[in-house]
């Protein structure tokens, strides 16, 4: 499962593991061009900070690759469309904007004619599918030292291989720390609405044999507090210079963390930092159906009005340490 | 709503709403003796710590009721071992164990033949259910006062109608600001795994006309740091002097109303009160299958370990108050 690539660019298409059919059916979708790209993003066929940064790419790439453009005038013109529909697809995760924006500054600097740019383009998009995976081996290496032998580790959503294109951020020091001969086990919340701990984390975690136990996410507290962890790892969608936006559900944990002096790490590449922001991160708000319904069927009272924000802000006073692929940040160092 | 009874004694039987069944259904159903109510309990038909404490006075009801015994040393032994399958049915909620001692008092401490003193049991076990609905509506003047004309109260599995005889615990100072003339609305947390939030919460008030909005159980954070509700209130299965227990997922909101200064309440009769427990409370884990299923269907993966606490400890530093029949109880009041 480490090695399973979640986006990739095959023969001219982009593919992907549907991630909406897990853990039933393990199957793949192909995409022809970035508004099926965008839809994807927008369905979660892929979700994860990393993936949906390496989504956007290629789906930029595709965009590039379809262009009957006859200048560059015209072809970034057609590129910076492209974008637009691939950035309103999902608005928290800060790595979809940064892979389009990486993708149209190659495009802005790059020479040769149309065709030459659109090649340049796929090569960048691949780059930084080969990146994330490099960086969740490095983010692996930074975050296995600080897992023990025997420890168990709490984790939150899905920020595994399915969260980018391998390996995964959360997941990475967890898999690292056992090639390294740790015996190392997991308890991994549901997540709800979505399910994606239930049935991504668990899911990916069986396939390679980790030892792993599933709690409702309102049992983190007591999970934490009975000491049934010794450290947290969470991934993130956006980490800012004073908060992170990651699933809804991360914050009550990184509370019950520091309540019992737990460490509580957030594992991300650093394409997810937006030091530059300083207002509030949008947070989106998902159709209530995903909290009335489990798989087209209702589970509660009918007529109900729902909330669904699908991430909560944690201030970054409560993160023990950042673990990116440059190594460990502390949460002080973010607004130096 | 606020007027049915949840556990009734009728004909010599006890009928209960089948919670089980709702939202879906709204049907009854008559147990003919104590095993039967014990189970009832185990099995959730009847939940939420005053109604299974008033389930299980009836059970003991039951008991002597049917009872054959010759002389009352006879009968006070078929009431204890009635009474002991009774408390083992869930291990949690103090009221459970209270109502037997109650009844079992009772019995000991009574004149007059067996028969006689079965309907002295009869009568003490109607009268437990009585006062549940005097205690609530009393909590339910003492807390309508922490409430304004405006306010939005978050509240956590259901301490409502459902979980007492009627009206409630948590939800009575709700019910009660409104027949006050305030407006109040209600943000419910769908409460995983068994859903009482989603499926007695939302029912129960939507029924009575409360505006609420139903959220998961990782929102919690989100709403009460973005300022969204002014007050907590939740109802409790046991209370000592140092914490409180309550259903899974209480702590994690406790947490977060203390870092946000969101006031959180325990409403709570005195019979949840424990005082003398210094140890342990008991927290029962339940099956899996209520982890991994919903409505007999799979959720997640296959195969996975699953830890399914029903309760969680919260301490008592982190309540503003407990709502009780006599009045707002402080946590330091209750170690002296």
């Amino acid at each position: 499962m480490s090695d399973a690539r979640t986006v990739e660019w095959v023969n001219g298409r982009v593919r992907m593991i549907d991630q909406t059919k897990l853990p039933e059916k393990f199957v793949h979708v192909t995409f022809r061009n970035h508004r099926q790209v965008a839809k994807a993003i927008r369905e979660m066929v892929v979700r994860g900070a990393p993936a949906i940064g390496v989504a956007a790419a290629m789906g930029m790439a595709l965009a590039a690759n379809a262009s009957r453009a006859k200048d560059k005038h015209q072809f970034l013109r057609e590129l910076r469309s492209a974008g637009n529909v691939l950035c309103k697809s999902r608005p928290t995760a800060k790595n979809l904007f940064w892979a389009v924006d990486r993708i149209l500054s190659k495009a802005e600097t790059a020479n040769g004619d149309v065709q030459d740019i659109a090649l340049e383009i796929k090569a960048e998009a691949e780059k930084i599918a080969r990146e994330d995976v490099e960086t969740n081996h490095k983010i692996g290496e930074f975050g296995s030292a600080l897992i023990k032998d025997g420890d168990r580790v709490l984790t939150h959503c899905n920020a595994g291989t399915l969260a980018a294109v391998s390996y995964g951020t959360a997941l990475a020091p967890i898999r690292t720390a056992i090639r390294e001969g740790k015996k190392v086990s997991v308890i991994a919340t549901e997540t709800r609405p979505r399910l994606q701990g239930a049935k991504l984390t668990v899911f990916e975690l069986l396939r390679d044999k980790i030892s792993v136990t599933l709690i409702v996410d309102g049992a983190v507290g007591y999970v934490l507090k009975k000491g049934m962890v010794q450290l947290a790892i969470v991934g993130a969608d956006r980490i800012t210079s004073s908060v992170v936006a990651n699933k809804v559900g991360t914050y009550p944990i990184a509370l019950a963390a520091k309540a019992n002096q737990v460490p509580f790490y957030v594992a991300a590449p650093l394409s997810t930092f937006d030091l530059k922001e300083r207002g509030e991160i949008k947070i989106e708000e998902r159709s209530s159906r995903e909290v009335t319904h489990i798989a087209g069927r209702r589970i509660g009272t009918r007529g109900v009005n729902v909330f669904n924000p699908a991430f909560d802000i944690t201030p970054v006073e409560l993160v023990s340490g950042f673990i990116t692929e440059k190594g460990i940040i502390k949460p002080e160092e973010l607004s130096r």
